[in-house]
C-alpha cells in the first residue's frame, strides 16, 4: 500500500514529464500553464489508490491517471469561460490570459491529450477504460449544462440538485476510481462498487462544500464565508431552506435591497439558516451519502487493510475545513 | 464497389438513426440540430471509399465514419463561435440559437460523442483507431488555431499557409480515409499511403476553394464572389499577390479607403490577380497536390478497378463550380 502523498509525488512528476508539441505555441502554452496550477490533484490520487486497492501496477495506472486530470484541467478551462471567472487558484484564468477563443481551442485539444493518455492504458483494457471515460466526460459536460440552467430558475428541487452535484463532480471521481479498478484488471462488479464509493464520496464532499461556505472557520477556509449567501447559489441549504421556510423568511431570501451591505445578508441568511436546522439537514443528507460510499467499500473483496487509505482519506475529506 | 451516393445513403441513414440521451435537453439538442443540417458529408464517404478500397465490411466502418462526421459538426459549433458566424449552412448557427455557453458545451459533449462512436470499431483496431483519430483531432485544433493567428499577421509565407489549410481541412480528410483503411485491415503502409491520397487531395480541394472564390461562376458558385477579397483574407492568391506585386500594388491591398465600394475592390484586385498570372499559379500548385494524391493512390496495391472511384471523386471535386 502507497500513502496518498507517494502516490501524489508519482503524478506530479508524470505530469511535469509530459510533453506537449511546441508549434503553434499560444494553443500549447495554456495547457502546459493550467496543468502547473497545480491543486489538490485528488481524482488522480484517487484513482491509484483504487489500482493499489485491487493489487495493481501502479506504473500502469498513470496513462488513466494522466487522462483524469487532463480532462479535469479541461473542464476547469471551459467552465471559467462560462461563468466569467478571472481567477483559478489565485492566478489569471486562461481566457482571461490568452483570450476566450484560444481558451476554447486550447481546451479543445486537452480533450484530445486527455485521450492520447488513455490510449496508452493496456491495450486489454482499452475498451472498457474508453467507456468509462466517455460516459463519466459526459456526465461533466450534463452536470455543468444543468448548473448554468438552474441559475435561471426558481424551482430547482432537491434532488434535481443532488443529481446535479453527482453529475458535474462526484462523477468524475467515480469515474476514476473505476478506471483505476479497469487498470488493476478487477472485475466488472469490483470495478462498480469502487465507482460507488467515489460516486457517493464526490456527493458527500460537495454537500460538506456547501456546509462550509457558511460554517467554515473564516480563518481556515481560505475563502469568504457566506460567498454562497453573497452570490445566491442555489446550494442544498438555500434550498432546503426555501422547502421549510414560511413564505415571510423566503421574501428575505429573494429581496437583495433589504440588506444594507453583504455582511447583513450573509448574517441575516445564516441567522435564518440556523433557525431552521439546516446545517444539521445538510449534515445528515451528507452522512447519508458518506454511509452509501463505505457501504460499497464494504463490499469489495479485498482484504480490509488494503481499504485502510482509503477509509482514511474518505474520514479527512469529511472533517475539512477548507 | 458501391458509388459515393449509395455510400451517402448509408452514412445520412446511419446518423438518422444515432439516440441522444434526452436529458438535459439543452445539452443535446444543438447536437441533433447541427447533425440534421446535412452538407455534403464529404469525410465519412470517402471513409467508407477507403474501406470499399481495400475490400473491407462497410457496415464495419460505419462507427468511423459517425466519429469523424461528428467530430466535424464539433469543430463548426466551436468554429463558429470564433469566428463569431451568425450563420452556418443557411441557418442560424448553435451559439447564435442557444447561446455562446450552450455551444460550447454541447460542441465538448459531441467531441465525446465522436470518440464513443469510435470505441465501436472491431476491438482488434480500436488502437490504431484511437491513434489515427487522435492525431487528426490534435490536427485540426492546430490549424484554427494558425487560422486564427494568421489574421492578425502581415508576414504569414505561402509554406505556412499551405501548412495551416493541411492541418484544418486536409488533415481530416486523410485521417478519415486512413480510418476506412484501418478498419478495413490494410497494412500500415497501405493505410499510410491512403492518407497521403486523402491529405494531399484535401489540400488541393482548399487551394481550388480560394480561386472559386475569385474566379467562380457567380450563377453557379452558390456564394458571392470575392468575399474573400472583401474580407481581406489571407488566401493563397493574396499571399501570391502579395510576393510577387510591386511597392504600388502592394498598397492597393492595404488600403481599403481608396475604395468606393466593394465591388470596385473586388474588381480592381481581381484585375492585379490576373496582371500577376495568380490563378494560373495557383492552379499550378493545386495540381501539385493533386499529381501528389494520385501518386500516392498509385502505390496502392489493390486493383486498378477498385480505385476507379476514388478518381472520379477527385476529378470532379477539382472541377466543381461551387
Amino acid at each position: 500500500m502507497h500513502s496518498p502523498s507517494e502516490l501524489l509525488k508519482r503524478i506530479e512528476k508524470a505530469i511535469s514529464e509530459i510533453q506537449y508539441p511546441v508549434y503553434p505555441a499560444s494553443l500549447y502554452e495554456p495547457i502546459s500553464y493550467i496543468m502547473s496550477l497545480g491543486g489538490k490533484r485528488i481524482r488522480p490520487t484517487m484513482l491509484l489508490m483504487a489500482v493499489d486497492l485491487f493489487e495493481g501496477d501502479l506504473a500502469a495506472g498513470i496513462p488513466a491517471a494522466l487522462a483524469i486530470e487532463t480532462f479535469h484541467n479541461f473542464t476547469l478551462v471551459h467552465d471559467d469561460i462560462m461563468d466569467n471567472a478571472p481567477l483559478r487558484r489565485g492566478r489569471e484564468t486562461v481566457h482571461e490570459k490568452w483570450g476566450t477563443n484560444t481558451a476554447i481551442l486550447s481546451g479543445d485539444v486537452m480533450m484530445v491529450e486527455a485521450n492520447k493518455h488513455l490510449t496508452n492504458v493496456h491495450v486489454s483494457v482499452l475498451k472498457p477504460a474508453l467507456d468509462t471515460f466517455n460516459l463519466t466526460a459526459q456526465g461533466v459536460c450534463e452536470g455543468q449544462q444543468l448548473d448554468m440552467e438552474f441559475e435561471n430558475r426558481d424551482d430547482v428541487t432537491i434532488a434535481e440538485y443532488i443529481d446535479m452535484i453527482r453529475l458535474k463532480t462526484a462523477v468524475l471521481l467515480g469515474g476514476a476510481m473505476k478506471l483505476g479498478a479497469i487498470v488493476a484488471n478487477a472485475s466488472e462488479e469490483q470495478a462498480d462498487l469502487v465507482y460507488q464509493f467515489g460516486e457517493n464520496l464526490g456527493i458527500a464532499f460537495q454537500l460538506q462544500d456547501d456546509i462550509l461556505d457558511v460554517y467554515g472557520d473564516p480563518v481556515k477556509f481560505g475563502k469568504q464565508v457566506g460567498g454562497d449567501i453573497i452570490s445566491d447559489k442555489k446550494t442544498f441549504l438555500r434550498l432546503k431552506l426555501h422547502e421549510l421556510a414560511d413564505r415571510n423568511d423566503i421574501l428575505l431570501l429573494h429581496d437583495n435591497s433589504q440588506y444594507s451591505d453583504n455582511a447583513e445578508k450573509v448574517k441575516v441568511i445564516t441567522g435564518l439558516y440556523n433557525r431552521y436546522g439546516i446545517r444539521s439537514a445538510a449534515s445528515e443528507v451528507m452522512k447519508h451519502y458518506l454511509d452509501l460510499a463505505f457501504q460499497a467499500l464494504e463490499k469489495i473483496t479485498t482484504p480490509a487493510e488494503r481499504k485502510e487509505e482509503l477509509i482514511i482519506i474518505a474520514n479527512s475529506l469529511m472533517n475539512r475545513e477548507n
